[in-house]
């Protein structure tokens, strides 16, 4: 093992949820070992880390903030623990960092700099939804959100749907909870009717529900099992 | 939470790991529950049940078998004991089921039939490499295994490239290990020399390894780090 200073990617719980359901115990340990984060929000990071330790010296630790208003001019210096000599820990808000947050960006001058970079385990919404949806697990795409203009996302859905089935491959995306129901809307008006819709509400939390159906049964059925979805996490995937 | 049989999507150790470092408790405990299971490979899961826990009641438990040698006509069929009433579990060779493995098939069926689907989280090499590759994560794709003919291979290279390049999609993607450095040498090739390349190779072990760079920063200082290359399981990422 190298004794360079890491750069360790530490994922976040994906709700309220117990530490021992989604976290593996030398993940925890490795954690508590720190004192140098860069994070998206300072006060809910604080609230994580004393969930992992309830006497984790939050007083001790620096914090270092990147999120979408951060510049590009102000990333390396986040970094600077690490050139001193001290390990540091990339948290997300929810789930893997690196992963449909801004963290890819820091990770990218650690490499650059020629430090050691270590993901932990943890848990991902997006690996989590691509393996209870049933849909093609040897091709898939995470694509982000899509357009909020009617319009333009429309044509976005036809895309995917289309690279979906010429391709086989697996389209994953997400949206803003209180816009669940307007996608659900738009994909059964945009979609084929024996295109396949994986719907992945509140992973890994007791409201957990993952539904596949084609659109027609979606069409036929609804989403009404998605009691108030409109406040949820949710993964979309086509097929 | 439902009283429905439900088929649990359990996570394989990555390698020769301990236990703690890669699944939460309350995963473990989960399996420790399970009779039934749909496996790659009976032999190999039997030892990786022992690993969760010793005492594990494996002459009391049922195992179907589902590779890449399944034919379709068969897979109804491996869920009997759900429509029994008994919770089931899936588990692959290594990393998370129906991920880069036959498992959707499976998973596609229990949708169909109403089951509840509850994925478990565990170590993804596919998410992990993303995480530390530094390459977008806001839209990335996993395309699985590339042509073996060389002219063919190439070609696939240069489309993941564009694509890449066009759509900011990281591209990631797989290799049998004796073939890691074939592929290096052809993607060295076939890759402009601005185009970054990750390697994440043997992913939570100790030999783990993930580095980030231009196709001409490795031309210039080739993969001496990667020692015992063509034995360790590695993904390589392009953007």
């Amino acid at each position: 093992m190298s004794t360079k200073p890491s750069l360790f990617l530490i994922p976040n719980l994906l709700g309220d949820v117990e530490v021992d359901t989604s976290l593996p115990r030398s993940v925890v340990e490795q954690v508590k070992t720190l004192r140098h984060f860069i994070v998206e929000d300072v006060r809910t990071t604080r609230r994580f880390l004393r969930r992992l330790d309830k006497s984790f010296p939050i007083d001790e630790s620096t914090f270092g903030v990147l999120d979408r208003h951060t510049e590009a001019k102000d990333i390396p210096s986040l970094l600077q623990p690490l050139r001193k000599g001290h390990d540091m820990g990339v948290i997300s808000e929810a789930g893997c960092p690196c992963v449909a947050d801004p963290g890819a960006d820091v990770v990218r001058v650690a490499h650059e700099e020629g430090f050691r970079v270590v993901p932990l385990v943890g848990p991902s919404s997006i690996i989590l939804a691509q393996m209870a949806s049933g849909l093609n697990g040897q091709s898939f795409a995470f694509v982000g959100y899509l357009p909020v203009e009617k319009d333009e996302r429309r044509l976005a859905i036809r895309r995917l749907e289309t690279r979906a089935c010429t391709e086989r491959q697996t389209q994953l995306f997400i949206e803003t909870p209180y816009r669940n129901r307007r996608m659900f809307d738009d994909l059964l008006q945009a979609c084929r009717r024996d295109t396949r819709l994986c719907i992945a509400c509140d992973l890994t939390t007791e409201h957990e529900v993952v539904r596949t159906m084609s659109i027609a049964d979606w069409k036929r059925r609804g989403c009404e099992e998605l009691t108030d979805w409109d406040r949820r996490p949710t993964l979309f995937g086509l097929l």
